[in-house]
């Protein structure tokens, strides 16, 4: 196939100063938890988006110098020539299909207490630094000496990364996690000096680091500046207006803008709270300012979109992080005319829950997401099968969809028994809560690439016990029967069953994703879950006019959510929402009429009037057919059955996204050699220095 | 000098199985946040504490499979071979001054989310894993395999510790983070097999393990179990009478019990909870189970009380994790006969913050923790001075303390100026809040040294101004004149000037320590520092029986304090008094009678009275001396002053930590060479592989 002439606009080159981009596709800086730890594994993960046909492909955030570093985040560091190789290495994969390495070179100030480092952190002003963790620091105002300072280790990194073999090389203004932006706006500036007051003054810094880079490596290399168009705080933060002057002013300096919004959770805001190309507004406007290419993010997954940006003159490259993640082959796949193929980001920021608990990014719909290097697995490939196999998989949910996708790419025979009428499971029911449609995607693309199989088959209203499957003679059978929410109470505040005096109307996850809702009009939800579900209930019933009381032994509202960068936004929603809000206190019991809470600090009970109660607590496998088919284990010869496996929530319950891995790790690992105890992964580790 | 006769007891040889400590001095094992990422760093922090006279000295936790790993955290680990070589050096370095090397094998189980290697959890039971982090995934409940494998990667563990050259390997079941404990646990362990029910069956994993490490490793290492005594949550959890009888079950099987508190912030509170030696009614009555030695801690500094716990039968080592932080060389000066010299723990747990924060743990009292391999400090020692430079230091607080007693150590002659009549500054006035009178340790040890020194002198009384300086001549001046607390409310919520109207009673952290109370009975205390203070003035004002309501725009009293383990404790102990708390509420503006509050989610204001506020917000560091000393820079070289630096809170507000820090590092860096762009310390690297 070939692509339709509409999106031939995409592939139009564009130059960027010294450098040309092949094409529109421009993946923007983005973290992904691997970082200076496990640099090959970074190097593989941005080279197979150079294969999938990305112009541009750009590092996470660089720290430029041991003065300002971010533990405990593991970004990217260049702090002196022993950092070159692997950064190096991460350029090298990018050119290997003719793509542009881009390279952030970060001075982050007053947003990293240099935890590592111990060194001081600088600021426009003496302020605490601003890390969103209060850390106990504050950061010194930088004088004369430290601004000439600062020019120079930029320059000395521009000229590490041009020897590295960058093509674009960043000077950094967004996120509020750059110091320029700290110059730059009038909360944190508050200096007297020719680097603060008017907006002149403040851009300074960014000018002189600008000009500075251009100088040092503009020769070959395009620099480019990634600049916060607002903070979404008002006119005391950055704001548009403020900015578009900014641009305008320096239109012509650098070679590229590249444009976001402030602070990070509203650059990447998820479904849940935004659709595809929300940022346009902010970057509308911005092009007539410059004769320089402008690239925005807006989680663009849909060419059309992406057709539009362009011809309307918003933007010239189609920015991406997120997308890029969920399918490395946007570019290809647009370019074959195989747009049905495209893997959608659903928006969920499982991805920046990796970066922000200093672990590999994983994605939901991309489960080779951080394993390209330390498995070997590829986000479109995987080896043919080993052998004549015939695979049953009892379950339609995420881990069976992407089992019985990967089995069929491979080539095997693939029964898909499905106990309903319908593909998804969690994910088929997840879907229609408030926010969460675009969760449906997990189970659209995978059903979509079954439906092009014909080695796959699926049946519906199948649900299966032991005998059958001995029966039907599979050769391997994976089990990916789900899991139930709990009824007795039990997660984290109790772990034997809560007191549920009879009479009491209890009512779970499953019951309100079935259709049930609560016959009481006050309900109490007890969210010992802290993820997303217990939130997203309490917006369900809420709007469904229910009186609803939210109860967490937790100091917030889904504070696992902090991890997607959501909770600010959904506790915002449910106060909105009139939900009436409780932290810090569990449901000990509960009798008709009345639940005790129970302080977490004190342990104090108190009571207070209740209804019906929702249960968000912890979840229980589905894992009978699983022992039942162990149990007879001495039957499997007979049956020609070889080994059964449990997958995904039928395992042990998580995310969506460890369901969706463990579909492909089943299907990656089948009629592979046992490699006993060695480890089924590489790694780097620290080399030892003498002495 | 010699040891008192009464500390005999201390030095005598103890045997722990197959071994012999040589003196009854047992650093436990304990984290750093250096772990697998800075090894050698670790291995010459533990090996300086073998030059201190310790007789053991254990690891921190090492992972002995990649089935269980606990991302973010940075301990050790002993996934495969390639492990070895790092360890391999740490037990050198211990073993260079004939100290014992143990060595702590964790599988944490459901303690740990396996973000890194993404392997579904292992538990006792189908569970949440217990993270603190309310992490949204479940372990899986081991079958008769999964134990099978587990003993089996112990015992490959076990070998290759042994390989290693270490000479007690540790079976661990402490601190809820160990499986061995959740298998103990009756919360945790629902099984219904011979692992589950009866404490026989719950001990079962724990004694299997015990007996393969004997088994494999015992002929040459000792084999300890590292054991919580109890969780301090009732008879529902472990608890002591539990924990007896499985000591009793199993007294004779390990050659060593290491006895703690579960969880971990129960084992290391912090002065401001607990006096030293707070663990002995948990382990009291042990010995008599057992005829294997007992190692207990209880921050211990004191050798009277150290003496008491073995004399008395509670104990037969010493144990200590953050006393031998504080002071690696607390055995070699007991054993010298210098008990002054002794640095003592202030227990407030920043070690701790290290760890948390996955970032080298600093210490207080010690601010070469984490430098000796990364900047060649010593705890004890630091070379003789380069020049005849003589060093005006001005100010007495926690930076100029350290400075002067480093740069006394070094020979150099030194000046101390003090503008008020006392020595410790911060310290000093801060030592005097409820629960922080062991802060005061820090100026009394410094105090001592500089006492004890010819070419110190100290001068009371003594404000300087620039002339007077440019007047004494000194080659060298150290501005530590600390930090005042803001008055005007900047600090987090507020970037620039809180609204506050005339004729409110406004007071700072500064007034109250001066001894300054409000008039109003109420007072409305507004935390946007988020550590200790806010917290500890609400103390300070409800014990003086005012009626206190404390204000953070965070979600609870003391953020930070998560980091040294406190915050749970704090919140309780406020509640407990009777504060009022208001959390996600910033102090928006304030008038006589009326304090308008800002909520964080919606930026809703709302009214209410108010009495008397006191604002723990930012600091200001007082640094107009150092800026007055550089505008004169014309006239240093007639003065013959040839540098002037700010250090500690005068140069940029931080912890004392970070003061204590910042006077060392002048003393350590005094008449180096500059060595320009250059990192100034060791790192260790990811070591790229091929491909």
């Amino acid at each position: 196939m070939t692509r339709e002439s509409r999106y031939d606009i995409l592939f139009e080159p564009v130059k960027i100063g010294p450098v040309t981009a092949k094409n529109r596709f421009y993946q923007v800086p983005h973290c992904n938890g691997l970082g200076y730890r496990d640099p090959s594994a970074v190097a593989r993960m941005r080279g197979i988006k150079g294969e999938g046909g990305w112009a541009v492909i750009c590092t996470e955030q660089v720290e430029i110098h041991h003065t300002s570093e971010i533990t405990p985040f593991i970004e990217l560091r260049l702090w002196d020539d022993r950092d070159m190789p692997a950064l190096t290495k991460m350029a090298e994969a990018i050119h290997e299909h003719d793509a542009l390495a881009g390279i952030e070179l970060a001075y982050n100030g007053m947003n990293g207490a240099n935890f590592y480092t111990r060194e001081v952190p600088l600021g426009p002003s003496h302020l605490p630094i601003a890390t969103f963790t209060y850390d106990p620091l504050q950061a010194r105002a930088m004088d004369h000496q430290d601004i000439r300072n600062l020019r120079r280790w930029h320059k000395n990194a521009a000229i590490r990364a041009k020897k590295c073999g960058f093509d674009i090389i960043y000077v950094y203004a967004a996120h509020g996690f750059s110091i320029l932006q700290h110059f730059l706006s009038r909360q944190f500036n508050h200096r007297t000096d020719e680097y603060g007051g008017s907006l002149e003054n403040r851009m300074r810094l960014l000018r002189e680091i600008t000009e500075d880079t251009k100088e040092a490596v503009g020769d070959t290399s395009a620099v480019a500046i990634r600049i916060a168009m607002d903070e979404l705080i008002g006119t005391e933060g950055i704001h548009k207006a403020e900015v578009m002057e900014v641009i305008e002013r320096m239109a012509e300096v650098p070679d590229l803008w590249d444009l976001t919004l402030s602070d990070w959770s509203n650059d990447s805001r998820t479904s849940r709270f935004t659709e595809e190309a929300a940022e346009e507004p902010f970057v509308i406007g911005v092009k007539k300012l410059t004769s320089k290419p402008i690239v925005g993010v807006g989680r663009f997954t849909s060419p059309d979109l992406m057709v539009r940006q362009i011809k309307s003159g918003i933007l010239d490259l189609i920015g991406a992080a997120r997308p890029s993640i969920a399918d490395p082959f946007i570019p290809k796949k647009i370019e074959e005319g195989r747009i049905e193929d495209i893997r959608e980001c659903i928006g969920c920021n499982i991805c920046v829950s990796g970066d922000l608990t200093m672990s590999p990014s994983r994605c939901t719909q991309n489960p080779a997401m951080g394993e390209e290097w330390r498995k070997g697995w590829h986000p479109e490939y995987i080896r043919p099968k080993d052998s004549d196999s015939r695979i049953l998989i009892v379950g339609a949910g995420p881990a069976g969809l992407e089992a019985a996708r990967a089995l069929g790419v491979r080539g095997y025979e693939v029964a898909l028994a499905e106990a309903t009428r319908e593909l998804g499971g969690r994910v088929a029911r997840e879907s229609k809560l408030p926010g969460l449609s675009a969760w449906g995607r997990v189970r659209d693309y995978r059903a979509y690439q079954l439906q092009k199989m014909t080695n796959v088959e699926i049946f519906y209203d199948s649900a299966l016990d032991a005998a059958q499957i001995l029966e039907f003679g599979y050769d391997h059978v994976a089990i990916a029967t789900g899991a139930s929410w709990r009824r007795d109470g039990i997660a984290h505040a109790h772990l034997k069953p809560m007191p549920i005096a009879e009479g009491v109307e209890v009512l779970t996850p499953d019951d309100l994703m079935a259709g049930k809702r609560p016959m009481a009009r006050e309900v109490t939800v007890f969210d010992d879950d802290h993820y997303y579900m217990g939130s997203v209930l309490a917006e369900l019933l809420a709007k469904d006019n229910y009186k609803v009381t939210f109860v967490t032994a937790s100091v917030e509202v889904s504070n696992w959510s902090r991890n997607t960068m959501e909770q600010h936004k959904i506790q915002a929603r449910l106060i909105e929402l009139g939900v009436e809000i409780i932290t810090n206190q569990a449901v000990a019991a509960v009798a008709p009429g009345e639940i005790t809470l129970r302080c977490s600090y004190t342990g104090r009970e108190t009571s207070r009037a209740g209804g019906a109660l929702v249960l968000v607590t912890a979840r229980l496998p589905h894992d009978q057919l699983y022992l039942d088919l162990t149990a007879r284990q001495s039957d499997w010869a007979d049956a020609g059955l070889k080994s059964v496996k449990g997958i995904g929530d039928a395992w042990a319950p998580g995310t969506i996204a460890i369901a969706v891995y463990a579909g492909r790790r089943f299907a990656e690992e089948l009629d592979t050699p046992d490699i006993g105890d060695a480890l089924p992964f590489r790694r780097e580790i620290a080399e030892l220095l003498q002495g």
